[in-house]
């Protein structure tokens, strides 16, 4: 049986490269405030586009940084309502004399579509807005109902995006989140991202003198913050890498059989993985690298400094030293108990007459997750293995995806991150590309899934 | 028996203290290129002073820098020759708006001479000069033969000093030198300062990965080079701050008995002396502090840094970290295999995969020893037993003084410090000062111990 909205989508897939080309063609850098008539261009490009496919509701979300756009299809009653998200900002350019074409002058060679933001993420934004789109066009409505919120400073950490969700609360209402943004671990393999770590992070000092004192006159008969700091920042893992916090991973949900079996069954090249950034392998023996990454809580020490960094020599024994932490977090741990542990024990580690303080403990974000069950998760394995004929695997991401964990702690929803593109393609770097085999894939898939989202009950939604 | 040369400067004190005055009204700040006419009135006082008592081949050291002022009396054939150091330059007189009295208006209140440069050094300085003039004046000539050397760069780290000394090395040849800058630890106490720990220093770098990764995709499985850093700063000392590097100290002569008793002898508040800089006891528990700070070797970090160390969070495992270290050495210790010792083993316990590298390795200063048979240290004995009535304390400095190592090391001699200031004269702050019973002191103190080095074949004087 034909998809009508999926056909429609392959007759036009000329103009729909032409819109994503215009729309690329706009530079609308976050970080440089230089670029805020493109980001203004950029805004008004997608509401003229939101209005014309008959989006309703269309306005901007102003939280005091560069605005959300935003819009609707609620002609779906009963139907599940999902926020549809993507951002419309982009990494600078910088440096241009390495870009082969200009990085505003979409071009395609050899199969890619080369341009800033072409993969992160105006390439995957406008797929899921053409998909609407087709739907508008063809059925009249969406099978479910759809927010459209395109944000503008995802590239600059999303400064106003909790005060953009507090304030449009009401209108954000929804049953989860279809990001066009992250997705896809492999071009061969079909992926489902159910989570993410959450991140916390805390800095402190350690005093051991009044200031710091002439290493001839006490050398060797006080103690040395720095040295002291050694020890402490040493006591946080044994030697061979495993986080020695007492309790620090107490409420961490253990791994189950299935993430554990797909996190087996996903292609990782250790070897390649290590020497593309000539790391060295090193933590928790009872793990695997991939398990370590993305199943496993893990502690880093971001910046550690004291005593005397200029050139050359100053003969002192430092009276003070500083570290900054960020844990990251997995399922199942409260990121304020995670984070008190870690304090716990950095108290409990430094030596008697020597003062310990803290500039900040943060309360983080929690890790996020996707339950296997949840209509997000099935609709999208649903329509991998029909389009790709594999059963997918289920991947969790170390990293932590602010907006994921936003949405998730504001409006209590969860995201399943659908983008197209694919981890190869050189985002924040010049020669950024999108492989135009994609914007097909793209299109279809985002048919499908609005289709099978549409078969779940808003009451499936609810996380747990 | 009356000492005539003693009677000669005891009815001249008042002269003496004019131009001890005179002398402290000349702001010679080496520090501040503004108070270079100052520099050079200091020279010019100077050598009009020399040339007035009768000194010899008067004339200015030149090595690039402040000139240094030099004069003889090379007038007792096979009597010792003795270089006598002072310095003329003193410490910039910032925070002025603290001083009670203006720095360069001498100024007397309580028994002291207020000035900037009165107690660090142009007080003792003075002393030496005059007493030499009084054997002049009274005798014609003095007991043995005096070199004066009086530096003007002591308070800018004496930049040219190696080079004046080897530009004059011909000239400057002497069996000892007699400082008159250091020297007493204590009012009631005679002590004799028989040598200075040794100074080195290194710095290095380790490199875990290509550049900083993200702490989301890689944190927990990969190596940090901040961690790695601590691991190798903590094992230098063992908890109780014992150094840990195998062989650092296998050369360093152990204590003497006489040592030990000296050290246990010198009165010595350690409450006082660590509350004062608010400081923490801390280092190899098999000696005492005094014991640690003079006669044991020490390694201390003095900076030490990595990573993001900017404002707020960054979320990266660092892929680089950096420490300087110094090292300061005991008798009989190599400096350069001591340096090497540390160099080892920072190199051992790199771990497999990081690269460590080193910015600098110095080749240093050694400690400097005087013996306790030398001839400036038995005719110091017999001057400070005569005149205090007290066994005099053989004491050791923790902190290395360059002039005595640079002589040592370019001239192969030994220097006594007999300068008559004291620890507790605030010397490089506000409101410094020198105790007036110190200048009558200095002034017998110096005319005996001149007599008693005539008493020495110049034959017992090498170092051995």
């Amino acid at each position: 049986m034909n998809d009508q909205v999926i056909t429609h989508l392959l007759d036009k897939q000329t103009p729909i490269l032409d819109w994503m080309k215009d729309f690329l063609r706009i530079p609308s850098v976050s970080a440089d405030p230089g670029f805020d008539d493109s980001m203004h261009e950029a805004r008004n490009f997608l509401v003229q586009r939101f209005t014309e496919i008959g989006l309703d509701n269309v306005q901007l979300l102003d939280g005091g940084g560069q605005p959300a756009v935003y819009g609707e299809s609620l002609r779906a009653p009963g139907k599940p309502t999902i926020i549809i998200y993507g951002h419309y900002d982009v990494q600078p350019a910088d440096p241009l004399e390495e870009w082969l074409s200009p990085p505003f002058e979409p071009t395609i060679r050899d199969g890619c579509l080369f341009a800033r933001g072409s993969s992160d993420v105006k390439g995957s934004t406008a797929i899921a807005i053409e998909t609407v789109a087709a739907f508008l066009a063809v059925e009249g409505d969406c099978p479910i109902n759809v927010k459209f919120f395109i944000e503008g400073e995802e590239e600059t950490g999303s400064p106003s995006l909790r005060a953009i969700v507090d304030k449009y609360r009401e209108l954000l209402q929804a049953d989860g989140v279809l990001s066009a943004d992250g997705g896809r671990a492999s071009r061969e393999i079909p992926t489902i991202n159910t989570g993410a770590r959450g991140n916390n992070a805390l800095e402190f000092s350690i005093r051991a003198a009044k200031g710091d004192m002439h290493s001839g006159r006490y050398g060797g008969a006080v103690r040395n913050a720095l040295h002291d700091m050694a020890a402490i920042v040493t006591s946080l893992h044994s030697s061979d890498g495993t986080v020695t916090v007492k309790d620090f991973d107490i409420d961490a949900t253990a791994p189950t059989q299935r993430q554990i079996e797909d996190t087996a069954a996903f292609p990782f090249d250790q070897r390649a993985f290590l020497d593309h950034v000539g790391a060295v392998a090193h933590g928790d023996p009872a793990y695997t690298t991939r398990e370590q990454l993305t199943l496993r809580p893990s502690i880093e020490v971001n910046g550690m400094w004291g005593g005397y960094t200029g050139n050359g020599v100053k003969t002192i024994v430092p009276a003070q030293a500083h570290a900054k932490i960020t844990i990251r977090t997995v399922s199942g741990q409260d990121p304020i108990r995670a984070i008190e542990s870690v304090r716990k024990h950095l108290i409990a580690h430094c030596p008697k007459g020597v003062q310990i303080s803290f500039s900040y403990v943060g309360t983080g974000s929690p890790a996020s997750t996707l339950s296997p069950l949840s209509p997000l998760v099935l609709s999208a394995e649903r329509v991998l293995q029909a389009e790709m004929g594999l059963r997918p695997i289920h991947v969790r991401l170390g990293a932590t995806v602010p907006i994921t964990s936003i949405f998730q702690e504001m409006l209590d929803i969860g995201t399943l991150m659908f983008g197209f593109n694919l981890p190869d393609e050189p985002v924040h770097a010049p020669n950024e590309f999108f492989r135009l085999e994609s914007v097909e894939k793209g299109l279809r898939a985002w048919t499908k899934i609005l289709r099978e989202l549409s078969t779940h009950k808003t009451s499936e939604f609810a996380l747990k």
